[in-house]
């Protein structure tokens, strides 16, 4: 059965406890399916169908289980089969649950485990989060030099059961140090009494990973380089673990939410959104939202400021939304789209010349777009209800030319915010859209009244 | 050399013309490099550089080359080396390739293209842009059941050079249609006297994909199910092609742009931002600032019908700017949540009435913070300048009611907009937050004025 389970099928099968109907069933499923089935249920039933599932995908089906339910079958089965779990579970699948577990808990599974498995996961939960280490197996296969291939093969098919792939292996010298790498597609290509020397790759093309590397570094590399795998190794170059492909479209998609969160002007939540504590999503919200208001609160001390003008010309309050909304909106696709080249590597912090050439041209045509249909909307609109005198057609000026002034600073302020951030060593990120829309609220008001001051003197003001 | 290329003394090599130290320092370059290098360069020195390159590297290296530069060298490369590389570069490459050049040059390019590739180029060109067809290639190796595992190796070395990937490889039935699929772990863990039938997977297991499907679904297959590649098939089962993994990644990163382009307010780029013509550039974000602004138009018709309150009280316009942006800045934080989870599957449409409560109860906390501290800004302002009266704590009270409320209906407005076209059909990132900011931008207006004439009644008004 392959994609979404039928469930109905599925809860009937329970409600009348017909567990080998369950088993049978259960044996034309893919453990990815299986762990979303039993991601899907109610807690209490979750170890149920667990246990029955065949021997040989159980720990396999539980890697791919959401964590919650990963939580709950810890504390529901037996110790005999939790144990068996944590010790022929994959080692970075393991750490990745362990992460998420308080300290006392980790420290009771980790007694759990075989004195190999135990050293490997002390090893690998000492890595930072988010690091190349919380990612990496240190099941992979290591060959000698002066090995034949059927040598290699031996060796294989003797200890390459439990190694995380065979897509690709690694030369080592005596030492353990990292000499180079063998790909299963040389290794099928070559005749049996060639030598791993014959075959392994440049020592000098190698790409390898470090553990204390950021993830992100590691996804640039997949990206970069097209690998199944990348070795991971010390400061002295010795081989001490691999991160696999399938690990990466995970991580892409990790990296994804926290710049669209943090784009959204939101801190990154660390859970998915329906599983947040109520409390951390509204602190993950608050602590932004706070900020943007105490800067939007300069809009106030601005427009008290413009207070005598205002009253003279209440008419001129009316506009005030429409057009520093304008500045916002384009500044944040200013924004959007360098942060999003930036992070791309399609542009650099050298391009900024460039950038801005093309975003006051930009901008000084979609302000000069929205400043005709803005002179047009107040000139027709004072038509249309008749009290059009050439006061209406200052104000559809004023309005007009504050428009192009304001879009065109949204568009500079948005593009090279990010810019400015990325040179100061922060996160370009962090210039989200609300961030650029609260900054151009502040002097959008200002644009817009001194262009208003300028044309009205003398005739409204 | 990894990494970025050292470019001036590249360019002093150049400079000198210095061809034999420059093919010397090649050899040690990886094709990504090598290809990085050449897109860099001006494009009347692409080609000479591009000359040098060891034969064995060349076509790997045009296929890494940036669209430009891939399109300068066939104009500038003879009709020789144009024919070379078009007919030994992988076939999803070339698509890439072709798909972006216009008709008349693609008609020409194909006449260089041997019959064989001819055909399979003009199949692929026949596949929508965006879809699997477009990423496949036909280049895989397909074996029969009842080989033992010794033929297979056999058939792999004489066979297998040419293929994208030789991580797994299919097993056809006599009419080709695809049976199961074999991983090179249990090739290489397998003894050399099993048959194929021992090893390959099961049948009803298997992940296909078909060629019309759109790329997101091959994202979302590779995403699940942790695989190297993926085949291709036909309606009637026939194996057609092969999907890697490597494409994945770029993919990803393809999709990601459009949603955060999206998201921030313009029509998806095609090309890099760097690219794109000026012209184009204005118009994919002309559209949506005009129909935002358009749309913001009704905060001054809904101004100017609250113009008699506002000639009363001038006060109550200063603080317009901050109320309405505090609505767009939690609308924007609740769309951004909402569109990200829905498209990683976290909620669905279903579960709308659970986001509902989540999104209540959070509006009015983060409403509660804001209105506190706006009615705070009021009242010690007035203080500050002293000239408070009781009149300003009813205004102050008028601003942050209107923060709980203008909150807590962006918060309400941004989760429930993405779910509502999702339900419609439509793709729930247009709820962009420029879109959600506007929309709650005049409703907030309606709000204010509300509360004002509630409080204000009989003091102010």
């Amino acid at each position: 059965m392959i994609g979404t389970p039928i469930l109905p099928e599925i809860r009937e099968l329970i409600e009348k406890r017909n567990f080998s109907a369950l088993q049978r069933l259960f044996n034309d499923w893919l453990p990815v399916d299986l762990a979303e089935l039993i991601s899907d249920l109610p807690e209490s039933e979750q170890a149920i169908l667990f246990r029955l599932l065949p021997k040989d995908v159980a720990t396999e089906t539980f890697e791919y289980l959401e964590l919650d339910a990963q939580q709950n079958l810890l504390n529901a089965l037996t110790q005999k089969d939790v144990t068996h779990i944590l010790n022929s579970m994959s080692a970075d699948d393991r750490t990745a649950l362990l992460e998420e577990l308080p300290g006392t808990v980790v420290q009771e599974l980790l007694k759990l485990l075989s004195f190999k498995e135990f050293k490997i996961a002390k090893t690998l939960l000492a890595y930072a989060e988010g690091s190349v280490g919380r990612l990496m197996s240190p099941d992979y296969l290591s060959v000698k030099m002066d090995w034949d291939i059927n040598q290699v093969l031996e060796y294989i098919r003797t200890f390459g059961h439990e190694s995380e792939t065979l897509n690709v292996i690694y030369a080592v010298d005596d030492h353990g140090k990292l000499v180079g790498e063998i790909l299963a597609r040389d290794l099928l290509l070559s005749l049996p009494d060639r030598k791993v020397s014959d075959i392994v790759s440049d020592e000098d093309k190698m790409i390898t990973l470090t553990a204390t590397q950021d993830q992100q570094d590691a996804l640039e590399a997949f990206k970069r380089y097209d690998k199944v795998a990348l070795p991971v190794v010390d400061s002295n170059g010795y081989l001490i673990g691999i991160v696999t492909v399938d690990d990466m479209l995970d991580v892409a998609e990790e990296e994804e939410t926290e710049d669209i969160q943090k784009f959204g002007g939101i801190e990154a939540l660390d859970e998915p959104y329906i599983d947040v504590p109520l409390l951390q999503l509204v602190r993950n919200r608050a602590v932004w939202l706070v900020v943007l208001f105490l800067g939007e609160m300069l809009t106030a001390s601005a427009m008290t400021y413009f207070e005598g003008e205002l009253a003279k010309a209440i008419v001129l309050a009316t506009f005030i939304p429409l057009i520093i909304s304008s500045g916002g909106n384009s500044g944040s696709q200013a924004a959007t789209l360098i942060i999003r080249s930036l992070s791309l590597g399609e542009i650099t912090i050298h391009d900024w010349w460039n950038v801005m050439r093309r975003e006051l041209l930009s901008g000084l045509m979609l302000g000069g777009i929205l400043g005709t249909i803005g002179i047009f909307r107040v000139v027709f609109w004072a038509m249309l209800l008749s009290h059009y005198t050439t006061t209406w057609l200052l104000i559809g000026f004023t309005v007009g030319l504050s428009l192009v002034g304001i879009v065109l600073w949204g568009t500079i302020a948005g593009s090279m915010l990010p810019l400015l951030l990325k040179r100061m060593g922060l996160d370009p990120a962090t210039s989200s859209a609300p961030f650029v829309a609260t900054l151009v609220d502040v002097t959008g008001i200002i644009i817009y009244f001194s262009v208003a001051s300028l044309l009205l003197k003398g005739s409204l003001l």
